[in-house]
């Protein structure tokens, strides 16, 4: 394998941005100064990664991505510990995960499709790294703010029939995030989705690609004309659980047996494989204390434990929020209300909730010292 | 309604480039002068439409479309008759379904979304047909040969938040095209796909959207490498046929009534409205030699019926190729030999899908007057 890495090329601009004040942050709107590019063509593989100034691409309008959605992504975030040393966190999932939806669409990748000059997940990794350290200082410090990075896979042959593409475009843009929640959890309101659905078997759910997403805005913005913030994606007949808006879902209960079960949907094909959520389950199977299931859940069992009282709390999770517990779900017309904290009936997220976010949290700021959280610096 | 296609800016090319020879010509690889751009934000609605020199699209790298497959698009042929007028074949169920799409996936529509400056169906229609008359030249003469148009619609906001775009952009680009056929129909092998699935009730199968789009190059690589041209789209537990490869389906066959029937899978929201499929659908309805159906029909179905001595042909339909015939379809392992023409074994294509196929290329070129064939000079 050639080090990609190593002929990492790098194009300083020429002048540097304003940094955009921490309360001003709108998440995604605002980009650092650099950009690293790597191009692709099936003749000559992958071409010697640039950093270079954070500008325009410049595409010919039959570029197969803005016809066929040959488009894939990621996001992960880059923090700033209290001793000003940069952290990510578990980045080589992502890479894995990049090569599996470009696969999916016979984008290129490493293993699988390119092997003309493979780029490895390692040495992308590497680059990112690099792009990262110079960017340094658009990373916040302030605990709950991060540099947001969006790696993001395009199909760039000039051709309107429909193949795999000739000529592809691999890049990574970075954006200063604020804290998902400004002042504590926000609960949310979800409404279940029937008239829609977000992915089914033989599609493409488990996969981070563009065609996944565009078409949950308008439910979502129909859920928000109710008054509820996110969709609660359901599948087939039983009104299986899938995923919430953007996240993964969890489900604490009591189940039938008397067990404290944690439960996410498995990754069955409909489900994206989250980082948080891979996170959550190692968690939670370290610490022992209840049983974790990846396994089918409906909404009846969900309605079940509610009216019995053995349903203790429910939340989302991904990479922008870690979690975010969920207060009420419409479902058939009527509004059920998820239990937060017992014990305080003025918080906005129950115990272990509560518990898995700031866990999290004291391992991507360096807290709590763990293998998934990766130096740089 | 303001008349946008009047205030239609027409900037020509400095230099013209040569015409395609025709024997060179690959489908949508080469481009005409000119393209029509017309460019949209939620504040001040649709800017005035432009046709410009061909050229690149220059985007920041977080434009939405490039991340989230806010994209959809439509395909329609400009015919050059034999005394040299320019035809199109029923543009305006294009621009009708440019709006649906656009609905699906909250981009700017004349009628639904976009109450600012609402651009309609009609006035698209009438630049359209000004960008054909300037680039007359690049309309090949030949029979079988056309223009293939291209309208696309992308959302450019450039932030990763996900939610309605805030900017967009409409262009319209243009292609020479060869026959789909060069020597005569060319009948195809089709693979029965079961382990990706094309389109799901609550999905976006009805929709001309980019993200239908790449997820079936894959499957189409594999049916391939087993020597099968298209994949077989199938659906549910009893495996109806939706669509083959990017083409609607057609199966005449004589029912277990005795009737010979025409079916096509019904517009139950996975299926592609096709206008071909529409028109074909009306013109068999004229001749009421047979009957014609839109409903729901299954590989058992086909399978009994091809058994039995009942099943005459199959074809797929779209604006490429008009009719595809099919001679073959892997189902569950087996070879399954669909007829072509009984009265001469060494026809590539059996007479009613012949006829079909003569009939609408005859209106297409104006060598049969219908309504369907608009002229434009």
């Amino acid at each position: 394998m050639v080090k990609q890495h190593r002929r990492l090329q790098v194009k300083l601009s020429e002048s540097l941005k304003p940094l955009i004040p921490s309360k001003d942050l709108i998440f995604g709107r605002h980009f650092t100064d650099h950009m690293l590019t790597i191009e692709w063509n099936s003749k000559d593989g992958w071409s010697d990664p640039i950093i270079q100034p954070f500008g325009k691409i410049s595409l010919e309008p039959s570029a197969m991505v803005f016809h066929y959605s040959f488009e894939c992504f990621e996001g992960l975030k880059a923090y700033k510990d209290k001793n000003g040393k940069l952290r990510l966190f578990r980045p080589d999932m992502n890479m894995k995960r990049l090569n599996r939806s470009a696969a999916r669409l016979t984008l290129p990748v490493s293993i699988i499709w390119d092997v003309i000059g493979g780029f490895s997940e390692d040495e992308l990794l590497e680059c990112l790294k690099k792009l990262i350290r110079l960017e340094e200082r658009w990373v916040p410090a302030e605990r709950g703010f991060s540099l947001y990075i969006r790696p993001t896979l395009i199909g760039t042959q000039a051709s309107l029939g429909i193949g795999p593409n000739s000529r592809a475009l691999l890049f990574i843009i970075c954006s200063p995030a604020g804290p998902y929640y400004k002042t504590g959890f926000s609960a949310v309101k979800l409404l279940s989705t029937f008239e829609n659905v977000r992915a089914w078997p033989g599609g493409t759910g488990d996969a981070k690609i563009g065609g996944n997403y565009s078409p949950c805005v308008r439910p979502q913005i129909e859920a928000a004309e109710k008054g509820y913030q996110q969709n609660l994606w359901l599948f087939g007949p039983d009104d299986e659980i899938t995923e919430v808006g953007t996240m993964n879902c969890f489900v604490l209960l009591d189940n039938e047996y008397g067990e404290t079960e944690l439960v996410t949907p498995p990754l069955d094909g409909t489900i994206l494989a989250g980082v948080t959520r891979d996170s959550i389950l190692q968690l939670a199977r370290t610490w022992n204390e209840f049983k974790v299931s990846e396994r089918k859940i409906t909404m009846s069992e969900v309605v079940n434990a509610l009216k019995q009282g053995r349903l203790r709390e429910m939340f989302g999770s991904g990479t922008a929020c870690i979690v975010t517990p969920i207060k009420i779900i419409n479902y058939r017309g009527e509004d059920l209300a998820v239990p937060l904290d017992p014990n305080d009936p003025s918080s906005n997220a129950g115990p272990v909730t509560r518990r898995i976010s700031d866990t999290l949290m004291g391992i991507q700021y360096g807290e709590i010292p763990h293998e998934w959280s990766v130096v740089l610096n």
